[in-house]
């Protein structure tokens, strides 16, 4: 496919004429062709329009046919995975075997999330029948179910080019929910985007779908973005991206006449509790464990460990000085974008500057003075130490630094381990290292994490995100900005998308299919409080 | 029980001392003792605190001890009915019937959710089991439900003295998620709010739960619920009233810089439509039902009828003619609070004033002349007619008067009727009458509606909410806050309450029981993508 630099809107092509910019291979320091043109005012319109329109279509749509839809985009790009890992790789610095790895994750979403809209037990069917002689009056039929919010915007992150991108996790929890879907293609990797969406607008048009079920938008700043959490035929936003600009996201929906949810995936330091029994038991394991999770992606996940927590001791600081060395001897690779190395060496510079915090590992990266002999764009592990009251008493310690740096913070003892763990900020997750005698003493430790995070790891790491039923992707502010109630990851994503509706007293042929007395879709319902998949 | 008129913080009573505020009886234009005094700073810091030490408890109350807690709440208010309606009949002019009838509906609430607590099929617990040797990667073992979110402030309703107040729908779903909860009590029914509140204060402490589980704050002013609202240590907010209150609090919230959720059950219209073929079947019955839904309670339920959509025919006309003499029949009665009446009297004055807009029924209500001959803050129905042109070119038409007051908005066809239904706003419910022979020609205008309400009703009328399973009281906005994407009734109402928590590799004993392999509660849980009951 050709790359023209343009959005898609529906089933049509954009015009040229708009600010432009440019995808950028962060290793190569090149830019790299086509120019992209920002959408004009029009464009978003016309894609909202079409969004709105198809909404009652996907609305009604049957989970089989959803299903058919997704499954067809996933076989796409299955199809067309070295084509879209090449130039995923360009523009993101990331290895080829990683994008196509990640091509392969959303394709798998995508299947997972379809077969979870044909099976529709997520639905939450529910069905009270009539009791028209009780007394004192009588009770009425009520069926309810979840229903599509309508059309949703899908902001696309910088650091997972497909997964949480173009046809990544939100569009196909949305699609499946039997929303239409406009994605915000994120500036760092235009062409990737284009690749996706064109493959998308040949799924919707081979399968005959209303043009509305998908636009994908380009913009050199921040307008597009804004306008269309702003407008009044959108109904609901995912993100991935920062704490600064979920929060301006969430802030402007919140302000809205009407005003609409943003599940906002942001910010998370995925704290690392590693107690002395479990260094008993294994030092070295975790020294490669934990070596690499931190340094994967080159530390650019939203479940990179941020924090790492232990009671000093000789065996811990042994530990702590072996990792170190691993850390120090990573080879430097390039970040993501231009923009967001910067950040991350002024971020680790101003670390390196707080009182009571101890540079650990500098690599080049931690040493201004040294950071012209680095590749372009490119980053080594910086850590660092401190104490725990060190790490209490200053609050931008608990910040996440994007990209390959964490923070160990020593503890004197068990005690003041349990006072950081209460102080936590929310992450998305945290992990605990125990060993096999300390476990059963951890329920309290345990409890406390449950508080301050959504997926608790045991004797594990953060990164690594299984696709599946039972995930959770979410977790206490500021990891997500509703606060943990909902994930973005696995098949409960698709709970974000919907409202629920009540039919009382309703004729058979008008009620929706899955609320029928016949069960014509075999739906797991809850029918005067007994659930079942027979018909009423 | 003698009244004190203090705040409730925890098992301990208040102290006097802040700005007083008394109940007041609507009907004999009596302020009634004793003198109710605002709780202060330090106590509803001692309150909040109270809740934020008990929340880890009642995260581990096991829904049993939960919904055990509960039906004693409901014995004791079953048990002192005879008081408790007498008060709430004073304070609110409501007959001591009704009173009567809605503690019975609390202490069902009461029962039903505890049930469904003890039950615990509504926490969505979810297990995928470990795959040690999956290639390229081992699958892990997750397993994830829902945990409460922590201390919960419900701000009480002035037209639900039970069901929606101290110990009613928020407060007992909080409870049976496992959130403990601070209520606001509403000014407009202090004494009835204190004598449910001392009946939970001596459940919490026969059956030993911490202090914290409740406490009930009054405030002469809005300064205790503000504050309640931006406490770091409160995590989620109920709110049953008005759209200007329950905006006020929501937007409140989402300044907070951890924003939570305000679960605002606010302004609805509730439109009804008739169509030509169920007059034609029984215009009469219609008549009584409609005129009935639209007094009860003198037409201060959310659910109050209060938009009605007719296509103009003789038969309409008739029927309208009908049901307005019925209407001008109806006696006054007095309203909740003098605020309550006089807001009435304003906001029909002003609808009365629009042009296009014809004053159907007045009642003394709607002319100020004769007001002065109404008993003390009664009301009378005063409906009003206008053309659909007229109801979609002013917005004010749109908007929900508190009271008896509706308006006819005729259409000159079916097409019109389609533009209105269009464009109504969010509602909790709509309500259609269709005849048999018309019935399967309305699958379009029922998807219309299924974007504009929480409940469709078929040939009967908004009022009158059944607690169950299947109810949904919510709606897109301004019906609630959230967009109907929860329910304020029924057993759903606990998932407003609840976090999603995630365990990765965890040891049997770490897990909450929920989650164990051998499922000792005896839960629904999906398991590999399959719901069973069994072990794993």
């Amino acid at each position: 496919m050709e790359l023209r630099g343009l959005s898609l809107i529906g089933s049509e092509t954009g015009v040229a004429g708009g600010a432009t910019f440019h995808g950028f291979d962060p290793a190569k320091q090149e830019t790299l062709s086509p120019a992209y043109h920002s959408a004009s005012p029009a464009e978003l319109e016309r894609a909202v329009q079409l969004a709105a329109a198809a909404a009652p279509a996907w609305a009604k749509l049957p989970g089989r046919e959803r299903n058919r839809f997704m499954r067809r985009v996933a076989d796409l790009l299955d199809a067309h995975v070295s084509d879209l890992a090449t130039r995923a790789a360009h523009e993101t610095g990331l290895p080829v075997a990683r994008c196509t790895g990640e091509v392969a994750r959303t394709a798998g979403q995508l299947r997972l999330y379809g077969a979870a809209a044909e099976a529709g037990d997520w639905l939450d069917a529910r069905i009270e029948t009539a009791q028209p002689d009780r007394k004192p009056l009588p009770k009425p039929d009520h069926r309810s179910l979840l229903r599509p919010l309508g059309a949703v915007v899908v902001f696309g992150s910088s650091n997972f080019p497909f997964a949480y991108s173009v046809a990544g996790g939100d569009t196909a929890s949305a699609w499946a929910a039997g929303c239409p879907v406009i994605v915000k293609a994120h500036p760092a990797h235009p062409g990737t985007g284009e690749l996706v969406g064109r493959l998308v607008v040949a799924a919707v048009k081979e399968l005959g779908l209303p043009p509305g079920t998908f636009s994908l938008l380009f913009d050199a700043g921040f307008t597009v973005g804004q306008t269309l959490v702003k407008h009044p035929a959108v109904k609901a936003v995912g993100f991935t991206g920062s704490l600064r600009g979920g929060r301006a996201l969430v802030d402007l929906a919140a302000s809205r006449p009407e005003p609409i949810p943003v599940y906002a995936e942001m910010g998370s330091t995925n704290p690392v509790f590693i107690l002395p029994g479990a260094l008993a038991e294994g030092a070295a394991a975790i020294v490669d464990g934990l070596h690499a999770s931190a340094t994967q992606g080159v530390g650019q996940f939203c479940t990179n460990p941020g924090v790492i927590i232990l009671e000093r001791s000789p065996t811990a600081e042994r530990f702590v000085r072996d990792l170190g060395a691993k850390l120090a001897a990573t080879a430097a690779a390039p970040m993501l974008t231009p923009g967001i190395v910067g950040a991350f060496r002024q971020n680790v510079g101003v670390r390196s500057k707080q009182p009571g915090v101890i540079q650990l590992v500098g690599g080049e990266s931690g040493d201004p003075a040294r950071i012209g002999s680095l590749p372009p764009c490119a980053a080594q592990p910086v850590w660092f130490e401190t104490d725990a009251a060190t790490f209490l008493a200053n609050h931008g310690l608990s910040e996440e630094i994007f990209g390959p740096s964490s923070v160990v913070v020593w503890c004197r003892d068990r005690a003041e381990l349990l006072i950081v763990a209460r102080q936590l900020e929310g992450s998305l997750t945290a992990s605990l290292h125990a060993g096999r005698g300390e476990l059963a003493a951890q329920a309290e430790l345990v409890d406390i994490l449950a508080q301050r995070a959504g997926r608790l790891v045991l004797n594990g790491y953060p990164t690594g995100l299984e696709v599946s039923h039972a995930i959770v992707h979410g977790g206490p502010y500021p990891a997500t900005s509703d606060g943990g109630r909902s994930t973005s990851v696995g098949t409960r994503a698709l709970l974000r998308w919907g409202r629920l509706i009540c039919y009382q007293n309703f004729a058979d042929e008008l009620l929706p299919p899955e609320l029928q007395n016949a069960n014509p879709l075999g739906l797991a319902r809850l029918v005067n409080g007994q659930l079942t998949r027979n018909a009423v």
